[in-house]
């Protein structure tokens, strides 16, 4: 165990850091996205006791990576396509349901999803609640009564467009984006008018500056961000109108500085060869005004990336010093195996620290902020390339880390994982996958596959890490009882303490762990623990999709990796609500 | 709370009454089908603080039925279609799976089964487990191993044969009989060999004497069932080769008189006018030597039955006094809503008393045996009758009753219902149902639909009741602890008094229950509960075939009682273990 930096520690940002309701109103917790509880009464001593209070099936066996949201009394739960949302009454015994809605997305939705047919979460503002469908669709619902108040069409599944993705609800404005970019969709963030559902602006994030709102106020920190339209001259001839940059991962937002910032998604197709250039506005974060969607600031963690590396992972907010001066920073666990620590007014990365076993990049430079590829495993056509660390879903994927606004630290669900790519010439056919690459994963350096890692921010590296022996696909719950949750693909529940790492507790739930731990104060004062069983997404479609694990190549090559899982662990979809008893 | 007689308590026969094992190998429990275990750990003064130890999903969001079995340290769960059977290592932390073994049914069998795609679980002897899938096969699994010993087809899905039964296992033979009454299947049982998968014998249920084993040593007790070939003459010209008579219920053994009992489903089809005629042998009991098959007395609950009313439920074996006398008797409660006590040795019934609010029906006449019809209720052709109680599912459905050593109650899982009838002509097409009714139930006086009742066999009449809203489609389970258990749709686990009927403890699982609770001792020595949650089955199809509520003649007239089962529960499918802390 490794002693903590006597460094300050970073600390929430002020607009993070409300005194606690007891509620998980949306999945980030905050606009921060810290997702930490001031909640304390399940600490490192009784947690240990921890049983389960009640439960739920979503009544749908694909992969549950939605966060249970509670606000008031009443708890709200998505499940996978088809997209039902259920309300359950947390004043009466067993928490029996309220209402349901079911927004009855469109079936064939579901061959276009790329990675199972999953949600990241519904969220709430204002007396509704906001969430997107498979068939593209955002819906706000009555928090009350379950009535559907709007619903707006923002894609096209025929074109391969769908949303998985939770939105983010802020300044009277639905932010979401949409998903795709294994089939060729050029991607975009919208803001919608949260009480009419009308579009109020849409950002491209590839495409000429005017379609991306890169104006007069963008500042972007590095200069090859710099240049008229790069959205557009970084592509080979109009490959960028099938280009991806996706957004289908998590937002954040800062008040203060009146910043949304989001990340971007994989260049589309995945064979780089296809493809030269740095392909903005792929693989990066952007900072944008949430009135108008004007681009603010941009870095892009992966220019020309070679292996799928959206970029669409948690973006959590702090203030901490830095070389002895306060920043407002966006700490950010990257597919590429970098934590970045970027100041988010500028965009300057402060640091970019290893938390992978890393082959395909050597680091990253801090004077152009551009990533180091190693070029002998860059792709070529046609050739197998061999041990290429991280794989195409990164170092971790969408699955979020927590921050504890005690101890400091970040919590990090990750992968350890390896792979053989071959790069293959992919057609663009609207409505089919675009990809181009041949893949194998398997696991890295010491055959476990899965890694929960306690983070120092300000030293750059793990204070411990707990190895799984399959990826972690789970997010992460910090509390104040300094008890940190996360689950794991063969349906362990766990409980671990925040500074030692050691699990103190840990519950067999029916299905593989793919969801977010939330936790909040019942109706009865007591502090409860809530999480979605339900093994599937990219990691786990071997299981909830009923793949041959003969074949390897099967959810492009992780089903190579996962073959196990088959006997281990069964498809699923049930909350599962603990408490002390 | 009425008191308990103070004649000598009914007991099991010494075949039920082994040293308790602490497992739970065959879905009866013993041959006498008690569902009752001498385990005491958990006992009315601490099942309250009763916590769930672990969890499993069956994959399968349709009705489960099924009960986990633990033979040795491995725990065995059979989902319903497609009917995978997976084996839990009770003796590792969490329960992993041990294998799977899935006997990959025909899909189309889906569309043949009349009341949802359940199975009413696996059984084990000699080291091999043996379970009915539903397109009509029987496989035998090595217990240790998982590997297929044998798999043997016995029927034809598209003559509308299917399988949900639980077999029974004795004498190196297996058990088994078809489901399809409601397609006008030809009723049987048949016994394979244990070791090989090869038919021994089968006797049919409809037909002539030689096809029903019926010969020199057949003695029933009532003349009416007395004749040759009734089984042709009861019935219009060749009626009794689409007749029904399936057996798809709970087989019950006596080793001491080598008797062998099973009921017979409803005569084929529904709309009585079709077919005058008692409709030989349908709607009632046989006992059979199980090692030819040959027939030893038969008794018909509904000779010429007007309603549906298969008697497959269970045949509970026990030793009594009778009036003064000892007597070895066969204990069933009927659909016809009479709590039968038959002489197991002859066939006589020595009492039949209701358990249920009756319209249809005004008693038994103990001297001929025959039901009393009551003729205001019988169907008439394309009118609509009203008022029937119970309804076509009976006063109860196959949902088994268990009896207790202890306290020598039965604890009766049953209905409170009625429903409207409309006779209509129906045309028998191969593979089609073939029913002739338009049915529309209810709740019955009360306004509940479900009761749990502690029965006193002694006097005939109940103890104590618990109403529940909707029908009790789960089985019960009693225990030495003076606690017994059972499950409702709407998803709550419930422990009861034994002797006062009070609600001990309750828990609110993921889905509703209608499966069979079962008790073991793990391998670390502590009393355990399992239970599967996952509604469905015929009163449960509105939620796991997602039926549409506006159709209330659905399901065959049970969706007009269940519409609000869809506002309180979701599909499901989890098996849960309790223990205490
Ligand atoms: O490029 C895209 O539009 C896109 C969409 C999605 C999605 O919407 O689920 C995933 C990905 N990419 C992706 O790269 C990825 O690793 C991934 C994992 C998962 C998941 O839910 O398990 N979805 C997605
Ligand atoms: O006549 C038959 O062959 C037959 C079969 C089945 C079955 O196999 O599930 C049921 C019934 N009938 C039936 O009448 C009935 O009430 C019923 C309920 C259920 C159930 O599982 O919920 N199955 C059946």
């Amino acid at each position: 165990l490794l002693a903590q930096s006597t460094l300050p520690q970073p600390s929430a940002p002020p607009f993070a850091v409300t005194p606690e309701d007891g509620q998980w109103s949306i999945p980030q917790k905050n606009f921060a996205s810290t997702r930490y509880s001031d909640l304390s009464e399940i600490n490192t001593d009784n947690v240990k006791s921890l049983q389960v209070a009640f439960t739920f099936s979503t009544g749908v066996n694909k992969g549950q990576e939605s966060a249970p949201l509670v606000v008031g009394g009443t708890m709200y739960v998505l499940s996978p396509y088809p997209n039902i949302l259920y309300a359950l009454d947390l004043t009466r015994p067993g928490a029996p349901m309220k209402w349901q809605y079911n927004p009855k997305p469109a079936a064939a939705a579901q061959g276009v999803a790329c990675c199972d047919v999953v949600n990241r979460g519904p969220t709430f503002a204002n007396g509704r609640i906001f969430f997107t469908t498979l068939d593209a669709h955002v819906v706000a619902v009555n928090a009350e009564t379950g009535e559907e108040v709007w619903k707006t069409k923002l894609g096209d599944i025929n074109r391969g467009e769908t949303m998985t993705m939770a939105p983010l609800v802020a300044k009277d404005k639905v932010f979401v984006g949409i998903s795709g970019g294994e089939y060729g969709v050029r991607g975009w963030i919208q803001a919608l008018d949260a009480n009419t559902g009308q579009s109020v602006w849409k950002a491209y994030n590839t495409g000429p500056d005017q379609d991306v709102k890169i104006g007069p106020n963008f500042k972007p920190f590095y200069d090859s961000d710099k240049g008229k339209d790069l959205g557009v001259t970084t592509w080979p001839a109009d490959a960028w109108q099938q280009g991806g940059g996706t957004v289908w991962g998590w937002l954040s937002y800062d008040p203060d500085l009146n910043l949304l910032y989001h990340g971007t998604g994989n260049p589309g197709p995945w064979n780089p060869n296809q493809r030269p250039g740095d392909n903005k506005w792929t693989a990066g974060i952007f900072a944008r005004d949430p009135d108008t969607g004007e681009a603010r600031w941009f870095y892009q963690t992966a220019p020309h990336d070679l292996h799928d590396w959206d970029n669409i992972n948690e973006l959590i907010l702090l203030d901490m010093e830095w070389e002895g001066k306060p920043r407002k920073v966006l700490v950010h666990p990257g597919r590429t195996g970098f934590l970045y620590v970027i100041d988010r007014t500028t965009g300057e990365v402060l640091s970019a620290k290893p938390f992978h076993a890393l082959t395909a990049v050597t680091g990253v430079d801090l004077q152009t902020g551009r990533i180091q590829y190693n070029s002998e495993k860059e792709p070529v056509n046609n050739r197998v390339i061999r041990d290429i660390c991280p794989t195409a879903p990164g170092a971790k994927d969408w699955n979020p880390s927590a921050f504890s606004h005690k101890t400091g630290l970040l919590y990090i669900p990750h992968m350890n994982m390896c792979m053989d790519w071959e790069s293959v010439e992919p057609n663009y056919i609207a409505g089919t996958p675009y990809v181009g690459a041949e893949v194998r994963m398997y696991p890295g350096p010491g055959g476990h596959m899965g890694e929960f890692t306690a983070w120092d921010i300000r030293e750059g590296k793990e204070l411990w890490t707990i190895n799984e022996r399959f990826p972690l696909w789970s997010g992460a719950l910090a509390t104040a009882g300094d008890v940190v949750f996360y689950g794991t693909m063969d349906g362990w529940f766990k409980a671990v303490h925040a500074r030692s790492g050691e699990v103190l507790w840990q519950f067999k739930v029916d299905s593989g762990i793919i969801g977010q731990p939330t936790t909040y104060r019942g109706p009865d004062g007591k502090q409860y623990v809530a999480i979605l069983s339900g093994v599937g997404g990219w990691a786990g479609a071997i299981v909830s999709g009923d793949l041959d694990p003969r074949d390897g190549t099967a959810a492009k090559g992780f089903a190579n990796a996962m073959r196990e899982l088959k006997n281990v662990t069964t498809k699923g979809g049930t909350l599962y609500v603990f408490k002390l008893p």
